[in-house]
């Protein structure tokens, strides 16, 4: 029987020994790969992530004490020493515990996380509390890795809680990782104070100076000996970013020594104040190929746990590829094609498929780090200049720019195109990643043009339409996973702006969709033939313009309508119909679909297609329902 | 006939001797303060930013050569001397120039502003243009405050412009303020920096370390001094926040030395790579009151230039007072009621009012730097500790917290109260501070309750509402400018959530109107009661929950109906009031009022109602139209 199996909350792991704390860390470890192995999640950053762990709730006071995971995505170790060791095979299934921290599931989860750099400003938050409250013995934790520093709220919490003397520490946890190898000045920096170049610089500037003084003899060299030793001291400390800014900086340590980490934590609670310790990790730390390809490790699906090899699916038959491989091979062909297209992105090469581009034109393609508002504002200075910037950025991580897209794009009406990939339900990432609010928040913004391919060739096509457009912002989202075409790369075709297309008439019933949920519909005419309704299908494409022509056709032969779309029914393209009819003064049910007015857990997007009543049996049910009434 | 006089465009500047320019930035600055005494603007920050000004013009071959103000607010000199001097008196009237650089206004307005801390992205994005495109001699410089280099997104930029290679010239334009004075660890840092502190600490340090080795004798003194000088510049290099990150650093430098400004930006020219040059400069430069208090006197309305007198309104009758003073009174009384209560604001103490709590009760009121994504989470985090967080945020800047409402606030279900100032069209700061999108915006994300007071005496209730709900966040958004009660002060009472009110009672047209613009509402009724047209009004209060009692009483009682808001019209309180009724079954003709699809230009906000017709003679109007048709 090992120590994990005797340890449910923190209070049992104060029981161990220091000692016993690396075997613990090896089955923490051990525990993590068996379970990623057998029910795919992220691994690669709790994996790096053991020591620390087990270290903070060794030493914290958790969960008076409060920690908070930044992006949560290293957090399975803290789920496991938290009570939900025997919970965790249900990791991001419905109903089963979810893949990031979670205030509604665990009273250890201080602060519901997913997104990235928000964890400085909530501990912030609670380390004023504390203040406040005059709970001197409250300590409050943000462990954030090196990624997630360079988005700027982290920067905006840091120069807030430089200022203010709570007792807060920051714990960087730098794997010089985010999902894809972090990028930027400030990386760099980190890079240079983990091997102290900064120090060893300046050493040796003052050495070569000195040498020159040799002939003042040993006197001399002596001094020289005891300025070098003072002055590393000060140096360190003066020429440090976060001292710059106020925190106490401590390190940088090796973040998988778990003893002196213990040791470290432990003494730093007695310094009161801002501080910083800066933790080196090795992202996949203990399964080798994971600390050899990181990247790939970053979220692997289901492989064998002893041979490192990925449990391929072993259906033979040809399946479509993703939506993001759609998008990054017809960017490649855009960029090969015109000199003027630029590939955009924060900090999602891969996840994007951006890095098909960059791999072979990588002076026109941008990881600019996890900046999301710098990405748009970026794309819009090369959109003034005459350049075609495609900025490619997840629905949910899009709300980080909305004021970016309004402000430095739609009112210059500069023609950057946004590929919006994770567009609606994403599934088992759950609430925090759900793509569901853009179609809401992007169509009432001013020369914005925003679409929804059903497919990879629509997909494709839009491409190529915002590209030879370019006089507007051209929004084009779509979702996560695969499409639904297996030959969908056709010669390039420009769609009309603002046009949809009726893909099949019929009768009472029209149903007009937008994007790929009108796959959903087709399957739904499908099961409806059988009992001999066919409803009509419109596929929208554009919700803004929308296409006023297809809608008078709709309500000049329709009184009964479904609307169908993968986002917010509040505020999104039914309600878009809705405006439409009465300012046209139509008069026709309208019966809209799609992710209900709650925030939706996480779940297969097939389970949750169906909990929000949009998929394709809900949707022939809906038409059945309404066709007799 | 001064230097001035000649000088429409920066080609005649180029003509001018370098000693010449002192008296011309002497005249620039005398033409500031006519001008805005009499057509009020913004003041201070142009004053500050004359030498800066003149000597970017007369060294960088504009427009060719990108400039790009952060905000604007600094940017008058720029605007007078790139062909915009006779027009000046024009400045933010309707059809007149903007306050702001604007692309579609001038071709030397290379990047349109208005939102702190965009230049450097869009300075990054022109740079890279240009390398991409081989253009060596195109220089792109961004001029940013020390307030707008806190917010996040311009570390964003900043930590990606460091590994691009490009020729940019980051001008910070350090005056110690932003609206309010500057705050935070970064603006200590730049007064740090600006006294050269680290050096002489770390000097005073290396000092008093060596005088122990006095008795070494003679030699030994002349080692150290040359230690000393050899230090001195490597550790002004070495401890440079922005050396850090790849910059090279130049200054500090005084930002009101023209001929000075001038050779160095000269020399800079020829410096390649990203390049910081810190200016020191004085907010209200050259104006003694303006100098004092330059909060004050960042935008003062009319004065007397030659006494430095504010104009006063000679009305004697009381007016109103402003909304934002109703904020600010009435939270400073939950705050002495309740220790639980904190106020919140990125930067804007004085605009939001908050500064009465301030003054009062200072450990619970943060002023966060400009930084409205940090001021939400924050918010989150105190709301998580069982505080009482009042976060207030103008509305148009509450974009820039989006995701941080939905992922950090609304997700959670944090009771954090968000006060919107500003909601609607502001007026003269025109098209990037409307703030028009938030009712849309935010009445789709779930466990928000959303809210729009009529007057004062309804903005205390609500958030006496606010405070004493606590289940959910709350939003709150009321208008820039006066109220319409003058007494307006009574004792708090609490409105129920989600509940509207019927004003008067009507025939054939109801009007439902949501916030301050119920008042126009309100007028029109008393301009259609002399041709007896009597519609019914209602308040709606909060969009969300919306009123569904309220909206039944409405439809079952009248078949035309009129929507009026102070926001967009696209997936406004119109449509969700269109929604209710699909829902429902119910069939009237709705007609909604508000912002059109478009962005809304500067001029008083009285002309910017009437342009979007929905100012009292408007609605009347539309009422008259419906109401025999």
């Amino acid at each position: 029987m090992g120590l994990l199996d005797k340890i449910e909350y923190p209070d049992d792991l104060k029981k161990l020994d220091k000692p016993q704390l690396i075997q613990l860390a090896d089955e923490l470890r051990e525990f993590i790969i068996d379970e990623v192995s057998s029910n795919p999640g992220h691994f690669g950053a709790s994996l790096g992530a053991v020591e620390l762990t087990v270290a903070l709730h060794y030493v914290y006071n958790t969960p008076y004490d409060r920690l908070i995971w930044d992006v949560g995505h290293q957090a399975y170790g803290h789920k496991i020493l938290t009570g939900r060791k025997n919970r965790f095979n249900t990791n991001r299934k419905l109903g089963g515990i979810a893949g990031f921290p979670n205030r509604s599931e665990s009273e250890y989860d201080a602060f519901g996380v997913g997104h990235s750099s928000t964890s400085i400003s909530a501990a912030l938050g609670m380390a004023v509390s504390a203040q406040l409250n005059g709970e001197k013995d409250r300590h409050v934790i943000a462990v954030i890795g090196d990624g997630a520093l360079t988005g700027g709220m982290a920067l905006e919490g840091l120069n807030n809680a430089g200022v203010e003397n709570t007792n807060l520490l920051v714990v960087l946890n730098d794997n010089d990782m985010a999902i894809d190898p972090n990028v930027g000045a400030f990386k760099e920096y980190l890079t240079d104070i983990s091997t102290s170049r900064p120090y060893n610089k300046l050493k040796d500037e003052v050495w070569n100076m000195l040498g020159k003084f040799n002939r003042f003899g040993p006197k001399a060299q002596k001094i020289i000996q005891k300025v070098d030793n003072s002055i590393k001291s000060m140096l360190m400390k003066q020429s440090n970013f976060f001292e710059a800014i106020k925190f106490r900086y401590f390190g940088p340590v090796d973040g998988h020594d778990v003893v002196h980490l213990v040791n470290l934590l432990n003494d730093l609670k007695d310094i009161p104040g801002p501080k910083l310790l800066h933790c080196v990790t090795t992202k996949g730390k203990g399964f080798k190929q994971a600390e050899l390809n990181a990247t790939e490790w970053h979220a692997p699906g289901k492989f064998d746990k002893n041979t490192g090899l990925k449990i391929k699916d072993t259906c033979t038959t040809p399946k479509p590829l993703k939506y993001q491989d759609a998008f990054g091979v017809t960017l490649l062909e855009l960029a090969r094609k015109d000199e003027q297209v630029i590939g955009i992105t924060p900090a999602m090469p891969t996840g994007s498929s951006l890095n098909m581009m960059m791999k072979e034109i990588p002076h026109r393609s941008f990881d600019v780090g996890i900046a999301e508002q710098h990405a748009v504002t970026f794309s819009a200075g090369l959109a003034a200049e005459g350049k075609i910037p495609f900025c490619n950025i997840y629905s949910t991580f899009m709300q980080r720019a909305y004021d970016q897209i309004i402000h430095d794009v739609a009112l210059q009406n500069l023609p950057v195109v946004f590929c919006l990939d994770r567009g609606g339900l994403v599934g088992e990432d759950g609430a925090t990643h759900h793509g569901v609010f853009d179609l809401a928040y992007m169509r009432n913004i001013p020369n914005m043009i925003v679409s929804a391919p059903m497919n990879e060739t629509e997909l494709r096509n839009l491409m190529y339409t915002a590209y030879k457009h370019r006089k507007n912002p051209f929004s084009i989202r779509y979702p996560r996973g695969r499409g639904v075409i297996v030959n969908w790369k056709h010669p390039f075709e420009e769609i009309p702006i603002g046009k949809g297309r009726k893909i099949s008439d019929g009768e009472t019933v029209a149903i007009i969709s937008i994007g790929h949920p009108g796959n959903f519909v087709q399957k739904a005419i499908k099961i409806l033939a059988a009992e001999k309704i066919q409803p009509a299908h419109y596929d929208l494409r554009f919700l803004r313009p929308i296409d006023e022509d297809l809608l008078h056709d709709v309500f000049k032969n329709y009184k009964k309508i479904i609307t169908v779309e993968d986002g917010v029914i509040k505020g999104g393209m039914g309600s878009a119909v809705l405006e439409f009819m009465a300012e046209n003064g139509y008069n026709a049910q309208v019966v809209r679909l799609g992710v209900p007015d709650e925030f939706i857990e996480h779940g297969t997007p097939e389970e949750l297609y169906k909990l929000c009543k949009f998929d394709a049996k809900s949707i022939a049910e809906k038409v059945k329902e309404i066709f007799s009434k």
